[in-house]
This record gives C-alpha cells, sequence and structure tokens, in this order.
C-alpha cells in the first residue's frame, strides 16, 4: 500500500461535479483540499461560483499549471470537458499525479470508437491501456493498483450495474437488449442553455439523443465484456424535471427458464458484499437514492421478458461519489469514507 | 344527425377530470352545464370543490338519481371509478341518455378478461357490444352514431396512437413490444396517498404497477386489432414528477426493411387528416401537448430496433378532451369545437 | 364603435408573452393572426419556434417594416424589450396602427421617472400622453376610446388589483406599504440565463432586486393616484420554482377601526362587476387562477395591520390575458372574448 | 464535562425530522443508534419505513417505554406531535435520560401562551422552567449544561437568527414588525392532507394560517427578549413549491440613521464566531443551504424601511440539525461534528 495521500486538487472546479466533490470531500478526515482549477482568469472565491460553500473553503478558483499541481497536490480529480481532460491528465501523469478522470476520454478502450462517437482526435490515446474503469464493483482490485482512473459515465453506472450480473450469469440475452433512462436535469451540466431553460424544462419529459447518445458505446463495451460476445444496447435517455437521479428501466429476452426469483438471485450474488448497491424488492425510487452513493436495483420476468431497473444519483454513485469510492480504493482508505 | 344536445351533466365532478371537462365545456358555445354529481351528501357549491371555478359557474354539486339526470340533461359525463360508473351507466342508459363513460367499464370487450384485471363482477356486461371505444382516430363513424363510448384510457391513448399504423401496415413485429411510459402526478387522481404525497413524489422518480397494470390488457386489445393476430405488451409505467403530461417511448422490432422513413410515412398517411394528431420530427415533449387536446409522436429505427415516441397530456387527450371530442361527433358538432 | 378589427399582428412573437398571445387569439372567433415579427433574420415557422402550435398555425415569423405591418394588420400587439418597442410604436402609431404596448415604454407617465429608472432615452416621449394604462379594472371607459394601450407590468397588476381599491376607500394608510411578491419563472423571459437555469432555480427560493426593480415605480403611480397623495412601496419581488403565477402578500397599516370585513366589504364593492376579478376569503392560490385570466384576492386584520393577498397568472391576467381584454375593449368585442 | 454518550434513541422515528435525524447520526463517529419509537405495533425494519436506509441500519422500529428506553439510550430525540411528546419528555426525564425535543412543548415559558395557542392543557408545565431553547447562537452555554432541551421551530429559527441582533442592537423597531416566511413542503410532515397532494400544491404558491400559525408566539418570545420590550410581530407563512427550505422576509422600521452598512456591521459581529450562520451580501438563496445546517442571512435599508432576509433548510437547520448542534454541545462534542 502506499503512504496515504491527503493533498488533493479538482480540475474544472465551477461545474456541479466539481461542487460535488468538494462537499464530499470536506467530510473527509484524511483530505486537505488544497487547489481548485478554472480555465477562466478571474480568481474568483470558491464561495462566489459556489455559495452553498460559503463559510466552508477558503480557496479561490485559479489556473493551474500541471506544475504547480505538483506541488500543491498528490492526487488531482479532473472534472474538465473531453478532449481538454486528456490533454490536462496527460501532463500529470508525466509528472507522476494519481488522477481520477471524470470525463470520457479514458473509458473507451479503443481509440477509434472514442473518435468516431466524440468527433475529436484523442489528445492521449496511448495511455488508453493503463487506465482503470472506476467501477469498484467490477474492477476493485485493479482500481486500488490504478495511477489513472476513468471514473464511469453516470448512465452506464446506472445501467452496468442493472445488467452485467445478469449477462455474466448468462440470464439474459445480449441480443436486443433496450435501455430506457431518465435523468435529472443536474446531468446536464451547469451552462445555461434553452433545453436546460426552467420553464422549458420544467413540467415536461422528453427523450433526447436518441440513437446517438455518446453513453451507449460506454454501455456496449462492458456489457460485452461480461456477455462475452458483441452487445449492441439501444440506449434511449429522457431528460426528467428533477435535480437529481437516474432511473434505468431495462428490457431484455431472459434465457431459458430464468425467472424473477433466478434474476434477483443473481444480483444478491452478486453485490452481497457491495457497500454501496442495494438490491431490492420494491421498484427503485430515485429519491430513496438521492445525495447519496448508493444504487439500488431490482429484477423482473414479466410476460416472458426481462426487466432490470436501477435508480441511482447522477452526481454521486454517478459521477462524485464514484470517484471518492475510487480515491478512497487508490490509496488505501476506507471505501465508505466521506460517503455515508 | 341527431338534434343537437346542449344539456349535459357530469357525474363524480369532483376529481381531476371532471374538472377538466367542466373547463372545457364552459368554452363550448353550444353546451348547458345542467348538473354535477357527487356521492357525498354535503352538495357543496362547484367553487368550493374547484377554487379555480369561482366565478365562472354557479352549480352546486349533489347526489343525483337517474331520474333526475334524465329531467336535467341529454348527455352524462361519468366520472365514476371502476364497477359504480357501470351501475350508474346502466341506469342512464335505461332512460335514452347518451353517456360518455370515462373508467375502464366499457373498454375492454371481453367481460373475462375485465374481471380478470379489475377483480370485480362486471355490473353491465350486456352492454359491452353497444359500447364504442371513444378514440376518433380509430373509431369516428362508430363513435357519431354511438349512445354509449368508452373513452380511452390516458396511457393507452398514448400506445395505442404511436402503434396502431406501424401494426396495421405491418412495418413493426406484434411480439415483443415493450412500452415504457411515464406519467405526470395528476394521472392518479385527486385523493390524497402516501405515493402522491408533493415530498414523496417530488424530484423522485420510479416505475409502478410493473407488470400489473390494467391499462395492459386495453393496450393488448387495440393493438391486437392493428396487427390482426394476439399483440401481449409490456408496459411498464413510471410516474414523474410534474402535474401533467404521458411520454410513451415504444421498443419494438421492425419487420423487413423498414427504416425511420417508412415509419414516419406511414404516421404521417394514418394522421394526414387528424385535427389533433401531430407526426413530428423532433423527440415530442410533454410541455409541448400539455394544457390541450393534442398528440405529437415520431419513430426512429435504431440499431434495428424500432422506437415510436408519443406525447399527450393525461387529463386532456387522454381523458376530458377526448371526451368532449367524443361527445362532439356524437352530437355533430364541429369535431374541435371548444378544444383549441 | 369602430369598425370591428381583426387582422392582428405580433411583434417579438417568439417569447412567452408572444406564445401566450398566440394561443388566446387562435380561440377569438374575430381575429385572423396576420403576421409574425422577429428582430431575426432567419424566417422559422412559428411550430420551430413554439412546438406547443404545431398544426394549429402556418406563419413564419418576419422581420417586418412598419409598411408590411400597416398592410397587413390592424391592431399591433408589441411584446418587444422596452425602448425597442417605443421605437417599433411610434412609427405604427404614424400609419394609425392601434398598438397594446406590452413593454414598460408607455406605463410610466414622467418621461424622468422612465428615463431614471430603465437607464435609457424615451425614445417617444411625446405620446406618453396620448398612452392608456391596460388595467380596465382602473380605465375600462378610457380603454375603449384608446389606440395605443400601456398594458401593465405582472407585479403591478397584482400589487394595484389588491391595493387600490383600499387606498382610494381611505381604509388603509398611503405610508409604509410593503409588497412581498413571489412569481413563477416565466415571468424572467425566454433567454436562458444562469439564474433560470433548471438546476439553479428548481428546489430554491430567493428575492431578487431588492430596492431596484422597476416594477416600484409603476405601482407607485397608481397607488398615489388611489391615495390621492405620493405613496412609495418597498416592492420585494422573489423567484419560486414553478412555471406560473404570482402571489403579492402586502403589509399596510389599517386606517381608523378598519377590520377585515370593512376591507373585504371594499374589494367586494369595487370588483362586484368585474368579470376576471373574484374577491374569496381563504387565502388566494396560484393554482387557482394558472392558465386563467383571473385575480384572485383577499384581506384581513391581524394585530392591527392590514394584509391583502393577490393571485394572478403572470402570462396571461399579468401580460397576454390582459393585451386581450383591452383588445376587445378598444374593438367592441365581448370584453370576456377568448378569455373564459 | 459529563462522559460522553453515545447511546442514542428516537422517538417518533417515522417522520421526515426523525429520518433526517438518522442520516445524521449514522455520519456521527461517537453515536450508537439503539433504537427507534414508533407509536404503532408492526415492529416494521427502518428501511420499510425509510427505503433511503436500506442497507446502512438494521434497526426496528418498536413501541417503546421510558423504561426500555432508560435501558438502552443515553440521550432521546423526541420527535413526537405537540403534547404527546411532553407526556413522553416527563417520563423520559424522570429517568434521568437526555432529551432532546423537536416538539414545541417546551418552546413556550409561559403555559397558558401554550395552551392558549395550542389549545390542549401542558401535560408538563412544571418542568418548562427546565427546558432550554435550543439556539445555540443564543444559548451556547445553558445548552451545554442543559438536560432537556427544547429545538426550536423552523420557521423562528429563521426569524430569530434573522431579526435578534438587530433588536439587541437597538437598530430596528419592535414595532410593526413583518415577517413573510416561505416553506418548502416538507415543513408539514408526512401525513398525506389534500393541502400537501402533489397535484395540488405543485406549481403553485398559497399563504397559510394568516394570523393564526403556532410559530407566531414563539417568535414573539425571543424578539422580546432581544428587544426588551414586547414585541409582537405579524407572521405569514407560505407554501411553496419544493423539498426544502425557508426563506424568510422580514420587513422592521430601523431606529436612527440605521443604514444597509450599521445593519450588515451587526450581523457580522453577532455571527463572527458562528460556526454555522454566514452573513452574506447577494439576497440568500434556499438551494445554497439545503441539505446543511447553515443560516444564510443579509440585510438592507431600503426607503426608510429595513429588510432583512435569511434561509434555511427546513429539517436540517430548522429541525434535526440543530438537534444533534445541540447534542453535540449537550455532550461535550465537537459543535460540527456530523454536521459538515
Amino acid at each position: 500500500m502506499r503512504t496515504m495521500s491527503n493533498r488533493v486538487a479538482i480540475l474544472g472546479a465551477s461545474g456541479y461535479t466539481g461542487l460535488e466533490l468538494i462537499r464530499l470531500l470536506l467530510r473527509h478526515p484524511e483530505v486537505v483540499l488544497t487547489a481548485l482549477g478554472t480555465r477562466q482568469e478571474e480568481n474568483p472565491h470558491v464561495a462566489e461560483v459556489h455559495p452553498q460553500l460559503t463559510g466552508q473553503l477558503d480557496l479561490r478558483l485559479e489556473p493551474l499549471t500541471p506544475k504547480q499541481l505538483a506541488q500543491r497536490a498528490d492526487t488531482v480529480f479532473c472534472c474538465l470537458p473531453h478532449a481538454a481532460s486528456a490533454e490536462a491528465v496527460a501532463q500529470l501523469r508525466e509528472l507522476d499525479l494519481d488522477v481520477i478522470d471524470l470525463s470520457a476520454d479514458y473509458r473507451l478502450r479503443d481509440k477509434d470508437v472514442y473518435e468516431q462517437w466524440y468527433g475529436v482526435t484523442h489528445p492521449d490515446a496511448d495511455r488508453l491501456p493503463d487506465a482503470v474503469y472506476g467501477l469498484p464493483e467490477l474492477y476493485r482490485a485493479q482500481i486500488k493498483a490504478a495511477h489513472l482512473v476513468a471514473n464511469p459515465g453516470c448512465y452506464p453506472t446506472s445501467a452496468i450495474l442493472a445488467l452485467y450480473p445478469l449477462l455474466k450469469a448468462g440470464l439474459i440475452s445480449p441480443a436486443g437488449i433496450n435501455i430506457d433512462s431518465k435523468s435529472g436535469v443536474s446531468g446536464g451540466g451547469r451552462t445555461p442553455k434553452p433545453v436546460f431553460h426552467y420553464p422549458e424544462c420544467n413540467e415536461s419529459l422528453m427523450a433526447y439523443g436518441v440513437g446517438t447518445h455518446r453513453h451507449m458505446p460506454e454501455i456496449d463495451q462492458f456489457l460485452t465484456e461480461a456477455a462475452g460476445e458483441p452487445v449492441e444496447v439501444l440506449f434511449t435517455p429522457h431528460l426528467v424535471p428533477m435535480d437529481r437521479g437516474i432511473l434505468s428501466t431495462c428490457y431484455a429476452t431472459p434465457i431459458g427458464d430464468a425467472t424473477t426469483e433466478t434474476l434477483m438471485a443473481a444480483l444478491r450474488e452478486a453485490y452481497a458484499d457491495e457497500p454501496f448497491v442495494d438490491v431490492v424488492d420494491a421498484p427503485p425510487t430515485t429519491k430513496h437514492v438521492a445525495y447519496t452513493n448508493r444504487c439500488h436495483v431490482t429484477a423482473r420476468v414479466v410476460r416472458g421478458r426481462a426487466l432490470v431497473i436501477s435508480a441511482i444519483d447522477n452526481l454521486i454513485k454517478g459521477a462524485s461519489g464514484a470517484a471518492v469510492q475510487n480515491f478512497n480504493l487508490m490509496n488505501g482508505f476506507k471505501e465508505t469514507t466521506a460517503l455515508v
């Protein structure tokens, strides 16, 4: 085990995942937040950017060079947009900093798939093999040894936790999986846009990114791993008028004589020792996991079809909470520290 | 064509569909609201029950006998719970009143299916063959001649309008249809219950009635008719934190070389002359149909699967607006009267 | 009475008041919408700008010159920002078009007050004496004869309807009036801004414009008229997480032995013949007037203080509904046409 | 200092303040939750009552006698309704248990005032002098020595923190204070009622309890203490469509030449060392304090009137967070433990 890290920096601290990370890390007894990065020049106090933190953290947001970060921090959480993130991560890793990257840049193993879906050249493709996908329920051992963790997307977290064990156990068919996901609006980030303008999205509901959402190949990749054969899901996200939460309702074809009971048993076995995944009997409800790092999941066989439903908080288990969970694993802290 | 009816009564006027009916009928130039029924005894003024109607309608809610109704009204809108509704309707039809029934009692053609799903003996099964299902997009001619209309369920309206033309045209397979529907909370009625308590369902999302919702056989019945062979859908409703609106995201298997274009063309052809159904290119958004009698629908083929999405206002196109549309058809009024 | 106008144009049709005007006017049996103006160049179809209108109106938004407007319309509703509005109105009036101006440009009688609060030179100050303030409850006769109506602000409508009759009747003191108003987010317009970004204003509440809101002098002006002596209110608006509605809770000092009963009697007398103002016993609730042109108002004397509370829909009675009401009065239509 | 307590029980654990207490106490390193009381008989598991706690706490809710509580706990948090609470507290104190009472029973010093406003005979009036009002910003020293703490009401917390220092400093007049408060719906408790039915209170806003709300005498009592002369406020609460948060907008008359600067200086001085009160420049926003134990407060002088605005989370600083803060003080723990 490494020496315990406790000096932490956050790049891209002005968004919602940045705020949530700060909130969680302020509860972490072994962490000192030392630097908050921004690409803007004004050096605002963190309480100007996040009035929620008034009186709780006395730091300014700064444009930080990799060298400055290396002097001040042992671990960097990177909350930058894709491509910008990999550019920063490349430099931070050269300086031997541990990095937890909340962007999509190191999630897809195949550079070509990345470039096709994200429409940019990958700035740091050579490092892809070094990155570990930060879903502890799948890769806990690897995360413990990692220096670069690709923090999972919010939708993929909900979909993979629902379906991975059932594909692995051969209980559902890899073909024809439909994932109908619904997310609160914070998942869209902090930049004002017409679609997130309150009077437009309040009291409304719509599907978006139909057939084009970038989380689709990320889900495919890990379900393919679970199934041992190519999986191509149809993933359809929806925007729901609430701040937080993702509910994924997954439709699949059961194999053989799989029943509600066999599906539930497989989920219970997979998650028996997991600190943050609960297999529940009633349909999961996003409010029951909001503001927590937990995932609730259930399964049914109805009319010959398998239905698997999971709920998470998109900003916590779907982003910043998972990042802290990964940080704890990487640094030998108790996995649940700051996450209860 | 009959003599134009204009004396109208509403039974079960204290709920949300009752309120919405009154609002719409107050805009109808040929209608006089003459009686509002309730099963309670207090005879409250309608503005006490619905403060929204203050200054707009001077009627009291009363416990009304069929005979009283026959003296005061030509048409009765019946917004009672299932079973109670059929008991009332039976008497009203004996007295030769036209009835538009917003309950589920006359929607299912097979008494046994009704009794299995609703868990009660049908109080008026002999009349089932006389009832016309009040979806003008399917049965306009029959509605014009009907004296008893079974107003469709809110979820079935959204699902049938999305899928009927595509099954009819043989573009999607009758097997394996999954309907993932999301509804605003007014769909649950006006009686306070824990699940509808504001701090429970606000900022939350969940599936409910998984595999057991009573709208499932209603959807089956009409999609079976469209397909010409038995259809068994998996229908999964969700509760969304908003007042109004249903979005149904329907997953099906395209037949042959069906494409987005062929699906859209079939929808456009089916609804070319419909006053209230719009085939739209962008994903339908419930806000765009809220407080209207309209349905927006679109279709896609993605990764070899067909996706059909529809949006309605559950209280208007999904209930009271459709009822007024049926009333207009039954009485020879312009179909859109009071519904623009 | 003039010839009945029926050709109507809307300038600034892409915002929320524009949408609401179109919705209402589509219900008006004597109106033909002939032109929709925009300052942008793309000439989008109205259904692209307002998908709510799909299938209901086949017009494009255009940059329209005053001359074009004069050829196509008899009346213009002007929904432009302040100053831009007066520039357009000046030209339209020169061409003898009737104008209902929804901006603030003709509401304040004193050009200096306008220029002080709005920070711009008034582009058409000479015309201020010709404009009639479009609050029918105060100026119905003048509106009937007017060719330029200054449609009231949303907050002033709620405050003036609450307080005018009580000041006029000498029941409350002109000194020390505090108006605590709360508005839904649509009042902030359609342009995305951080403060209206869903995850910022959802599940939140704040005061804004404390001591600086531009509706303060507008309220002062009319309450001064009611009192017959200078009134300076303290007006504090709040942003509430809902689409629509304004609730104004007004605090004043009762004069002499004014009681709840005398205040209520004065309100009832003032509004006895008003088609859209209801004096109610229970505290007004914005939902009870949402999507209507109505105002609910009540009053109490508690612990020696007078409390007057009013509720309106900010986009209807507070903007577009009032505009249609004024249009009806100006053109000899029944005042309630299109507003039930 | 006493021996550190760590065995804690909660009576009335099935409501929202109970849930919030459990959540906070699960983060407290020195606390073991040993018993959860209910007045119902079914002994449900806490995760059935609060699915949010699935996997986090393995306790059942039980009907507990005072003796059982004395065996299992050192401190009891009492979340029962008024009157029922005092009956339980009396017995618990006889058994020498420390009690933090979240009901209103020990907040008012004068039994007659209590009985007048609550309409019941006080079941334990003799103990009133022993209770300390649990607002640490006013009574920290007394709380440290207390064995019975009366946890403040949510509205009073927001109003007293806003006004106490200004009255104490003689900067605002004790006469004519109006407090316009707005609360999220969780303040109404967990029992379904028509007024809290989602489709009734969503997208709506109203005043309630006008002139009759029971928090009025509680506010009076402490502002009277601050002023050194009788204070009678007019307190008007409003129900806002959001889960959490109270915003109190307080109107008062400044004394002498008090300015924004003198008011702000007095607030800053009063709260300089407070861990949970922030004097802020911008208008407080409930979202900035939601899910925290903090209070944001600001003041202005506008048009000769003083305006003081405060924001808290009604369930945390307004209830359960304050209770934990009091618990920490009573037991010699760091005041902020479990509250960051």
